[in-house]
């Protein structure tokens, strides 16, 4: 149904992407990017649920309730998180300069910063930058774009796809940062999709709500939940399809599944960028008696620092599985639970099944795995994604000083 | 009002221990221990939340509704939990080979068991490691009976106390091992009191139970709560003591704070002894709407993996904290909080101070550090023990092969 296409935020019509060097990153690397439509677009978004929201997304916050945006502005280098008045006075200059310069409203304009916490924006640079990005928008300018987003993460996070509504083809493209909390000192998850998809505020809402819920929301790389996490899309209607209004119409469905296929893709590729990670792990449980109860279930078994090191370590430790399952807080029957790690029945009955060891050594010894449990309660289910807990984690973040 | 006595579980009247080498652990060393005192006790017991709870746990729960015991054996090498019916079998016959040898009541022994998961206990060994420890029960066993409990623990954790109640000397004893999930495939905190106190059943499960609260249930070494947790209180009455029945008297707050002070220490060893601690930690929330929330906040950041691999590094980042505290799920104003390390203020109003920074280092060097969070919303408190995250925990639980 969906075509993949050059995985580029700005392959969908009038959208533009710039990233420059500033000078807030210490490394020197490209540190503002800008993202624009050329003209304005629906705008939805979602943002963290800590309460120590760090003043961009309070700004983010207010520009949603008017319904459209037309640039996104990031920094990298300081996430302006815990910063009081000043902060909060900052971000909204981040949305002022580049409004005033592309020449829209201030109210137009969503921020985001990534970086440490506790400092205040150096808006000498953060002007500058936003000078130059706005003079660099171009349509090949999402490389340095994406560039100017990343702290630790190792690979660019991209896609893009393009499907059919009546005769008229939509495009919709993402790109993504650091999963939350995985970086020194660097919180947060970033993702913004651009679609020329027309379509009613409040559906693409309800449509990136749902995509959330089932994406970004279903991985965890520490558990931790950062000050900054945000997920802005932006329809500007350039596709020129009938407007996407009736949310039981087959146009809403599948406009949802695609956004929910990008945001699906980035969220697992976050998960396989989560720092110092050597595997990738799919977590899925069936037979529970509510989503919710699936996901709770996942995520204790995702989260547990002794399956994760067991995973590092390529051991197939069921016991630890098993132990998170029984204190992930949902009534379970012991005697149902079935375990499988690459198809491979390990646990049977609530007790360890003779496991063929040289076949299962080989699948832990594989990058990615897939975990399926079955609670035999009912027929709910939930898939999480994650990555194991190494070395290289605690280096990256045990040695990193403020 | 208490004084500190030679730390041995021995110590009250009328209590003896032995351990010995059962062939069960790989390494040869001490693997099963028993408990006894020479007249019935009456017995409290706190055992895991875990729905997966080991056979073991099942058995102690019907120890338990008698309300009194004589003893308690114990295993390690093999935690025989997700073992099934024959699980069930084997940890029945663990307290009847025990009580047949001591010429007690089945009903009247606790057991324990503590290892892998999810293989079944080699019953040959086991019981030739209980008729072996009976023969050498003795007032000098509980350095080889401590030995027969460890797993990775690295250091005995032992205590006793004496204290007076009228005319009478009462003597209370403590001794634990590993914290929940602080083991490699070795579930399992164990700890266990003896006294000499006389005391109703219904107020030493009742002073049992407050004393968990405030000690073992505050502590977290990686958040994994294991199948096979147990605490166990026998008091003989050897002390003579007019038996304490008045849950409102002196005597009862007394022997209250008595037992208090012993799980406290206990606990607080564990967290000492976490696998591959190098720091121990001390956090505590003040300013709370109540203790639940005080200790919700206490354990998000005490289980943070940013916050517990910060500490390794030795690095004051409040970021992780604060942020630690706003995923907690207990609502909080950033504006009124304020942190501490070491007694030294490092953010106040939500915002960071101009704090020492080379005083603070040295803080951060140290071993035993102090964590204070004011949220400025009520007057309840928490406060939680856990230690650092280390190369050594990942090595501990990554490279350790089932």
């Amino acid at each position: 149904m969906f075509e993949k296409i050059l995985p580029v935020i700005t392959a969908p019509e009038g959208f533009k992407a710039a990233g420059v060097k500033a000078g807030i990153k210490k490394s020197g690397k490209e540190d503002v990017a800008i993202l624009f439509s050329t003209v304005p677009a629906k705008a939805a978004g979602v943002f963290t649920m800590n309460q120590m929201a760090a003043a961009p997304v309070v700004v983010c916050r207010e520009v949603l309730k008017t319904g459209t945006a037309q640039a996104i502005v990031v920094n990298s280098g300081c996430a302006n998180a815990c910063t009081g008045e000043q902060g909060l006075l900052d971000a909204k200059k981040m949305a002022a300069i580049t409004a005033e310069l592309l020449n829209i409203k201030e109210n137009a304009v969503f921020v985001s910063s990534t970086g440490i916490i506790g400092t205040n924006l150096p808006m000498d640079k953060v002007a500058g930058g936003i000078r130059q990005a706005v003079k660099h928008l171009s349509d090949n300018g999402h490389d340095k774009a994406m560039r100017a987003m990343m702290t630790t993460d190792t690979f660019a996070k991209e896609t893009a796809l393009s499907f059919t509504l009546g005769d008229k083809t939509i495009k919709i493209a993402g790109m993504a940062k650091g999963a939350g909390m995985i970086q020194p000192n660097m919180a947060t998850m970033l993702a913004y999709i651009t679609t020329d998809a027309d379509i009613e505020q409040s559906l693409l809402q309800q449509a990136l709500q749902t995509a959330t819920e089932l994406s970004f929301n279903m991985i965890s790389v520490d558990g931790d939940t950062s000050t900054n996490d945000s997920v802005i899309v932006l329809a500007n209607g350039l596709a020129h399809n009938s407007t996407i209004r009736d949310k039981t119409g087959p146009e809403f469905k599948i406009f949802s599944a695609a956004l929910q296929e990008v945001c699906t893709y980035l969220a697992k590729q976050i998960a396989h960028d989560g720092e110092g990670a050597t595997k990738f792990l799919e977590v899925q449980v069936h037979g529970a008696q509510s989503f919710a109860d699936a996901k709770q279930v996942a995520m204790s078994i995702a989260k547990s620092p002794l399956v994760k090191t067991a995973f590092f370590g390529q051991d197939p430790n069921w016991g630890r599985i098993i132990c998170a399952i029984g204190y992930a807080g949902v009534p379970v029957k012991p005697e149902q639970i079935a375990l499988a790690i690459g198809n491979i029945s390990i646990v049977k009955g609530g007790m360890g099944t003779q496991a063929d060891w040289t076949a299962l050594k080989k699948v832990m010894a594989g990058h990615d795995i897939v975990l399926q449990v079955e609670l035999g309660l009912g027929t709910a289910e939930a898939t999480v994604w994650t990555c194991d807990f190494s070395y290289e984690y605690v280096k990256i973040n045990g040695e990193y000083h403020t």
